[in-house]
Formats: C-alpha cells, sequence, structure tokens
C-alpha cells in the first residue's frame, strides 16, 4: 500500500473572517515523480497574510486558489525521490509545494538551501519572502534618511520586525506598532525599535505623536485600518508609504468608508505624499543585494528574528486563522516534517 | 501727484466657491524704489487654480495669504525704474509681483525674459510654471512609456494641454477630458490627442472605457472629483498618478466620502499603483531640462498652446472664479499693462 500524504484544500471562499469548515485535509498516496520530476516532502510551511487574499476571488495581482485546490505556500522541502539531474536526494530547497506533506515538482522555481549556512526555515523567513518585502519595500520605496522616523504596525513579525531593525541600520528612528505588551517589550528591548505603542491600549493616535515628536517620514503600510488612522494625520511632507499589506481590511465584506479616506488624496497633494503599492517579485532584481545584506546583518546580530512554530500540517488553518487576527508572536511556521533539519 | 496702483487683496477667506466680496481692489500710490530695488509694471498676471488653495487657512504646502494681503500671483513685469545694478529700465522680468498693477523688488526670484524667444507671456504659461508642472510631473512621476494610455482632465487648460502633447511625443496614446463640445474638438484636432471626452455628458464611465480599451496606465491628476472616479476602475497595474491639483475640491467646504475612497489604499496594494503629490519647485532641477525641451517642441509646433485673456486687473477676481468653473478655454491670463508687449 502506497504510503499516505495529506493536504490541505480550500472548502469555500471564507465571508469575513476565514472558519474551519473553510478549509477541508484530505488524504492522498504519496505520488510517484515521473521522468524530469522530484518529490517533496515539505518540512516547513510558511504562512502569510497574503494567503487570505487568494482565497478570495475578487480582483487582485494574483489568480486565486479554486475551489478544492490546495492552499498555496512556501515551502522548505526536502528532496526524497528525484528523476530530475538538477535535484539529488536529500537536497533541501525552497519550494512553493502548498499546505501538503508531500508534492511533484518539475524542478522549476526551486532553490537549493545550504543547511550549513542558516537554519532552512529562514529561507521562507527572514532571508525569504517576508525579509525581501522588507528589505525591498522600506529601501527602494520608503528611503529612509538617517534621523528619519520610520513607523511600522505588526512590528513583532516576518515583514515588520525587519523593517524595523533595517530603518536602524541606516540611522533612521524606528516606531513599532503591535498587539500586546509583551510583543511591544520584546520589539523595543530585543529588536532595539526606539518605541513600540500596543494597538490594544486607548488613545493610539496620540501615543503614537508622542513618539513621533518629529512626525512621520516612511510608513511602511501592512496593516491598514486604526493604525493609519493614526498615522495619517503625523505623516510629514514628502512622507513615502510603501503599501504591500492590509491586513486590517483582508476580511472586509463590505467597502468601509473610514473618515479618513476622503482626505488622503488632499493629504497626497498638500503633502507631496508618495503612495506606492508593491509585491515582492516586483522587485526581483534585487535578490542578490537582499541576500548579501540581510545574511551579513543577520550573522552580525542586527538583524534578529523570532519564528512562531505550530506543529503538524493539521494545524495550519487555525494557526492561520490566528495570524490574521495577530495571535502569532514572531513569524508563523507549520513543522510539517517529521525530522529536526 | 503720484500716480495710482491698484491691486487687489484678500478681503476674507471664502466658504466654498470664491465670490466677488471675497475680494477688494485698492488704489496706492507707485511705490519709489529704494537702494537695491526695482520698480516692476505689470503686464501679463497668471491666474491658476492653486491659488484658491492660498485663500484658505487649512493645511498646505504653502503659507496662505493673509486677510488685507495681495493676492500672490507669477506675473510677466516691465522693469520701469531701476536702483539694482542687475536690472536696467526696460528689462521684461518673470515675476512674482501678484495682483497689482505695480510692484517693488529686490531683484531676488526675477528672471529676464528675452522677447525675441517667444512672446512673453509664455513665461507664465507653456513655458513657466504650468508647462514645467506638466514637463515634470508627467515625465518624472508618470513615466509614459511608448503605446501606454495617458487620461488627463482639463486637457485644454495650461497644464493638461501639455500632458497630452508630451505624452504622444513620448509615444504614448492621450485621452483628454474637458468641459464642452469645443474645447473637446480642439484638443482633439489642434492638439492632437487621441481622443478627448466631454465630462458635462452622461456616462463619462462608460466612455472613459471605450476610449482607453487598454486600461490607463498614467492618470495625471489635476482635478479628482468625477473624473478620478471613472478613471479609478480602469487603472491597470502599476500604473502612476502624479497629483499636481485636485481643482474639483477646492471649493469643498467639508470633507466628502466618494464610494471610491475607501477601495483606494487596496487599490493601491492590489494593482501596486504609485499615487505621488508634487508641485513645480519639486523638480526645480529640472529647470534646464524643461525650458530646453519644451522650446524646442513650442518652436517644432509639436507643442500647441492657447491663451484665455482678459482685460485689466480689476477683471482678475472674476476671470478666476471662472477659472475654477472651467469657464477659461486655455491658459488664463489677465492682461494688466497698457501695452502689447
Amino acid at each position: 500500500m502506497a504510503e499516505q500524504a495529506q493536504r490541505i484544500v480550500l472548502a469555500s471562499r471564507p465571508v469575513g473572517e476565514p472558519k474551519a469548515s473553510d478549509f477541508r485535509i484530505e488524504e492522498f498516496s504519496v505520488p510517484t515523480p515521473a521522468d524530469g520530476q522530484v518529490l517533496l516532502r515539505t518540512i516547513w510551511l510558511s504562512l502569510d497574510p497574503y494567503m487570505r487574499g487568494r482565497m478570495s476571488d475578487g480582483p487582485s495581482y494574483a489568480t486565486p486558489v479554486p475551489i478544492g485546490g490546495v492552499m498555496e505556500a512556501g515551502t522548505v522541502s526536502e528532496v526524497i525521490a528525484s528523476n530530475n539531474p538538477n535535484f539529488a536526494k536529500g537536497d533541501i530547497v525552497l519550494a512553493r509545494a502548498g499546505w501538503q506533506t508531500h508534492a511533484l515538482s518539475d524542478g522549476k522555481g526551486l532553490s537549493r538551501i545550504d543547511p550549513k549556512l542558516a537554519p532552512v526555515s529562514t529561507a521562507i523567513g527572514v532571508l525569504g519572502m517576508p525579509g525581501m518585502t522588507a528589505y525591498t519595500g522600506l529601501l527602494d520605496i520608503g528611503k529612509p534618511q538617517p534621523r528619519e522616523t520610520v513607523v511600522v504596525a505588526a512590528a513583532s513579525g516576518a515583514v515588520g520586525s525587519a523593517v524595523g531593525q533595517i530603518a536602524k541600520i541606516k540611522g533612521a528612528r524606528a516606531i513599532g506598532i503591535a498587539g500586546g505588551r509583551d510583543k511591544c517589550a520584546f520589539v523595543k528591548q530585543e529588536l532595539g525599535f526606539d518605541d513600540c505603542l500596543d494597538h490594544r491600549e486607548p488613545n493610539l493616535g496620540a501615543r503614537l505623536r508622542e513618539a513621533c515628536p518629529q512626525g512621520i517620514d516612511v510608513y511602511f503600510e501592512n496593516v491598514g485600518g486604526a493604525v493609519f488612522e493614526a498615522v495619517f494625520p503625523l505623516l510629514n511632507a514628502f512622507a513615502r508609504i510603501p503599501v504591500c499589506g492590509l491586513i486590517a481590511h483582508y476580511n472586509d465584506t463590505e467597502a468601509k468608508a473610514p473618515k479618513w479616506a476622503d482626505g488622503l488624496m488632499r493629504a497626497v497633494l498638500t503633502k507631496r505624499l508618495t503612495i506606492r503599492g508593491f509585491i515582492v517579485s516586483d522587485f526581483a532584481g534585487r535578490r542578490d543585494d537582499f541576500l548579501r545584506d540581510m545574511s551579513t546583518w543577520v550573522r552580525e546580530g542586527k538583524v534578529k528574528y523570532k519564528e512562531f512554530v505550530t506543529e503538524g500540517l493539521e494545524s495550519a488553518p487555525e494557526a492561520f486563522m490566528g495570524l490574521l487576527k495577530g495571535a502569532n508572536f514572531g513569524k508563523q511556521l507549520v513543522r510539517v516534517g517529521p525530522d529536526e533539519i
């Protein structure tokens, strides 16, 4: 009897917050690689907010996951069988194998990870997509200058934590926003942000104003909602707003009209703001720069990272639902593989 | 008895649309230049939408005109007396003398205009601030590529007419929006835009969709309001929106929440839009490029311009109120000086 594999598919498109019944776990036989293919076994599965977008079929930069389709995800995977000359059994690769224990690949888009250089999980974290999102958005759009003030929310998360630490490396002030006292303490004490505000406490706007006496020059937008409302009046002339996510709105079922929205274009004009949306692949040409700089910073201890791990593929739906509510504390990973690698 | 001069001052801050009583014409004695000063006589006065902002004391990139202060404006002026070694009687200069017949200057910020090169009025038009606003906003922010689609409103006006014609020079499609059949015919037939839509006719959104079958890559934003609503759903991925004005909102007395506003940030993300506010002085370093290119294009007939002239300083308030409603047909100028220069 063939070895059994598991996958998690999209059972239904969520209305508002995703719920457990929007996902379905399925068993299938571990497939056999055809000529030119490799068989991958998932070790680490990355959970990221963008996946909420893939569950809906509204307009987006990416096609949605079809109903019944395997949820998409970046993974760290092991080649456990290979009919492809470019990969050998035992290779550890960065893949997009999705929410499943096993997957076939023709080798396209796989890249080998050297387990000696860094823990392999960093390939989907600080040295992977979230780290590069922080690096390119902050440096290529935000362009922080020494002594400028950079604000980022979800500051203990995969992207936010890197944004603030890179801002510090560039000589800027870094102000984080996070949910809860523990996260804020970590962001200040471990990550070295100049300050971190708890968005669960009242009067975020007033506290942010106090934390940013010179106003805000770069707001790295990854959440939207109440944080942007607090940031908005503090933006300085020529402020830059890289926009990589709006997690506060991902579960919106209808358009909301926050009170600042209609003043946005007016502020763009009077403050000469730059607002630019991006996804990490827009800056694919910066990959070598990113890997060189970020691996150096991690090695030197200038950029620290925190991982938040749940165990087993079956934990993914709940972990993902928690991620959208900020239940994670650090980069959200699912350990799928049986081994410690 | 000293010769009499006239000036128009801000009598009161307008609530909504400016009205005649918000302005006051005053007589004063033509002043005498002190040591180092020149006496300027205004020949041409430029009226531009940005002046509406100067009449209000809300947050802006510029300080407002004080109550009782002379309305600000760029002018083409003649030096009629000089105690400044850098300027001689008879020099024609670009100045910011404001809404008045005479003004003193210490020479700072004045630049001499050569009447042999082009009609001197172009120094406050196609070869001046409006032309450079079009040039820098379109080329440095909008960055139109060959075969891309560029949309601009107020297309027969000083800025819009230049935007579309420069877009054509760069190989892009230019779609204008203007108020009325005559303006649209002029924009298409004289200025060579690919199409021009009358925003006074119904169904602007549907007509714009038809005129832009490949979507919109650059929207040069100078009006806001209903035009932006029509443009918004047609924006392509990676579209660029230079924002130099929002004339449709300048008379707003309270914030409006147009139905597209709350989707703006979401579209910024999903379409990776770039929205950037600017004023022409942000690109001061591009002045030489602008003058070289634009004077060449004007000479070669690749950029045409139209002037809309009212006579006499006293005509300025009504002309300005008309400008905010689109009553002008071409660059709005007031001929203040007694002579044809």
